[in-house]
């Protein structure tokens, strides 16, 4: 049982904090920092990705549509010159804080709208998937498993990883229970444990129905930025620990 | 009589145009390309970087104060931490650009209101230096000679390139007459013609007062956004061939 | 035969200008001003207001999903609290330079991406409409005739008028030749002024097929922007004046 | 002894929160509102406004310069005309704000390094004062006593208010401590409600050097987006209360 555990972390913006970015680096394997576009100045880029390389947390891109307002959550029909070129923008921006540290981005991970999008979208997965890979072809992308993003990356021939959410609930076809619909988010620690280690071991989680769907997860995102999210993190990386798991980034 | 001619590019934005950069690149023997930060969409960036790339026109990064309201004209009394992670971003911004190109940022200028900055005031500059070098040491910093930045710049070993304007009048002192003021730049092709043969040739300009004064210079720096600017390049250009001078580079 | 005749004003942005707004306002007699999302930095949109009143032409709201690195041409999926208060948050500060020159808005009309989405969104459209009529029951909606957004703002008691383009080409159907594709725009003056005779005359144009196609209109729309635009909108203007229309704008 | 209570509100930004607007608007009679330009996205703004008419609460526009990056916090050189209608581009947004909860705006602070900027340079502070009464000439400055803002607003007829911070220490010639250098700020909430009632109640607070110097406020400024703000405001409410104090808007 070797597992990857990945946070969404940098997504401070200015004065305006979110999240707990050291005390996740302490439990995490995999850190994708956001880049600018949803989340993340310059400087507290530059400190995350400082903190990640000193830790040995892997560091990844958190790339999104241009959206500080909405956070990135919200669908932008942007065309395919531009989403390559944002993109690129963006790779390049954290990689060089990574540079600075001493260490390189290793992996891409859409965020928020993005990250559904190039689930299903040939034409935006297309432009996201072509960007990594004229940028550096030994990148990973992160992504879920069965998505457009993936398979248009391994046809590309870029490693891929998938992941798998821990506090998330999943539809009985092994699909994310949509935000706000009820089902949507676990919030109780030993619900969010115990769906971890069922991922983790089995390759599986408990769907809406009760009956058991597969779902394949090289990594396990844990969220950061709610309440008692550390704590979850905490308990999913004791307990995983616990049933003999190898705690270790996807890309070593 | 060896004299490299760069250009402001890439100060574009979205829907909106802003100078002639395929005619630029075609007179330049360096191209210094904006960062996002005053000007410059992801795209426009990729474009312009490949562009410069293609013809074998060295790159630099323009990068800026935060403000594209403000075309990163006017001063923002930004800290030394931010300042630095907002170089280090827009350097590794446009870096991957070149690279996914086949190129690489050769050298690092400071745009509009920083490069007064960093031409006087020891902390911004410092900041704009420690930025540069951490990034990559082999990066030659642009600016104007005797200031601030270019003496902190080789203090902390990089290389650094001076330049000076065509078209822009001087005071008796050698300083720019300051935007505004009657003077501040030359619009007669032959009068830039004549000021950059002397600059070249003769390391000299007539100032205000018809005295001339010492201004070093590596480099000229075209401006390509104002009418007539792309008339005024050519002329200098083929002044300069004619008058026996080596167009390099110089970093080179 | 009367109409209004419209253009998108005041899309400058900081150093970027857009359009010869000065000469479009001397041809319209209403003009949709930019309110700073897609374009218009505050002082180009008070400049902008400010000479409408000048000159007697009526005001409208150009409102805009937030995007200026996409000038508001690409979709935005936007939730309804938050689209009613960028509607209005654009309003209020557009009325604002409207009055401090002696006028106020009149009437609002979505730009590019926007514009679309409320033709045929419930959502969209509705929040649209609340906004408006939130701020002033007096606005009228400016809108294509048939679209979601001016049957909701008629039911919500709201003013609406009708829009058509001088220099789009139609389909059969009376929908517009998407952008892109053949036909798209009308580039000869001749064509353009045909169309817009047609239109202002006997409320039909001739579509891609040569059949004519009924579309509605109380103001044909003017662009500004294009190369030839100012030469264009003179030709209408006149053309509709020997005609023996009266220019009056739909609010008066 | 009457005196207002302000705080700075509606300082979230999309995903991220910032204070408990809330909790303080049971607590104040002023409400300086952000306007989008350091802090608050329409939606914000929106709600924040109408919560604070709602409770009978008086709204105040917090202008700042366009930095969201910085907070408003960093000095801008923004020339004269482009503040005016920076001013009045916030102004008309928050008012469209409270104008469909039912109220308006009553008056108008400059926040962080605007604040500071107008309280001494002339031409931005006559900027600033121009674009006020362009507006409304019912509207209320509010600035510190002796600044150079109110010396202006007040030859142009303007009300004027003038606030003193509770928590923030003075020195000895009555300026506020810089933050960052030691007393900058008081963090005992015994210390906080001293200097509350002492200003409040003597016109005065006790410098540096334990020797009391004068300051005059018609409002005391109440943070609400720092540890144990929402204390300390209750706090100071109660002891003004307790000591007599009438708590009631400066501009009824």
């Amino acid at each position: 049982m070797r597992i990857d555990l990945n946070a969404d972390l940098g997504e401070s913006f200015g004065a305006w904090r979110m999240g707990d970015d050291l005390a996740m680096l302490e439990l995490v394997t995999s850190a994708s920092i956001a880049c600018g576009f949803h989340a993340g100045d310059p400087l507290t880029i530059r400190r995350t990705a400082a903190a990640a390389v000193e830790r040995g947390v892997v560091v990844g891109a958190h790339v999104s549509y241009p959206d500080l307002a909405g956070f990135g959550r919200r669908l932008l029909d942007v065309g395919p010159d531009d989403l390559a070129a944002d993109v690129l923008y963006q790779l390049g921006a954290l990689d060089a804080m990574c540079r600075v540290a001493g260490g390189r981005v290793r992996y891409v991970k859409a965020h928020g709208a993005l990250y559904h999008a190039i689930g299903r979208d040939e034409v935006q997965a297309g432009a996201f998937v072509a960007a990594v890979a004229a940028y550096d072809r030994s990148l990973t992308v992160l992504g879920t498993a069965g998505s457009v993003v993936l398979r248009l990356a391994a046809a590309a021939g870029l490693p891929t990883a998938s992941e798998a959410f821990a506090d998330r609930g999943y539809a009985p076809d092994g699909a994310l229970v949509p935000r706000g619909d009820s089902g949507d988010v676990l919030t109780d620690t030993a619900a969010v444990v115990a769906q971890a280690l069922s991922l983790a071991r089995d390759g599986r989680v408990a769907g809406g129905d009760g009956d058991h769907v597969a779902v394949q997860a090289d990594s396990l995102c844990l969220h950061g930025d709610t309440p008692g999210a550390v704590e979850h993190a905490r308990a999913v990386r004791a307990a995983l620990v616990s049933a003999g798991a190898t705690l270790r980034a996807f890309v070593d």
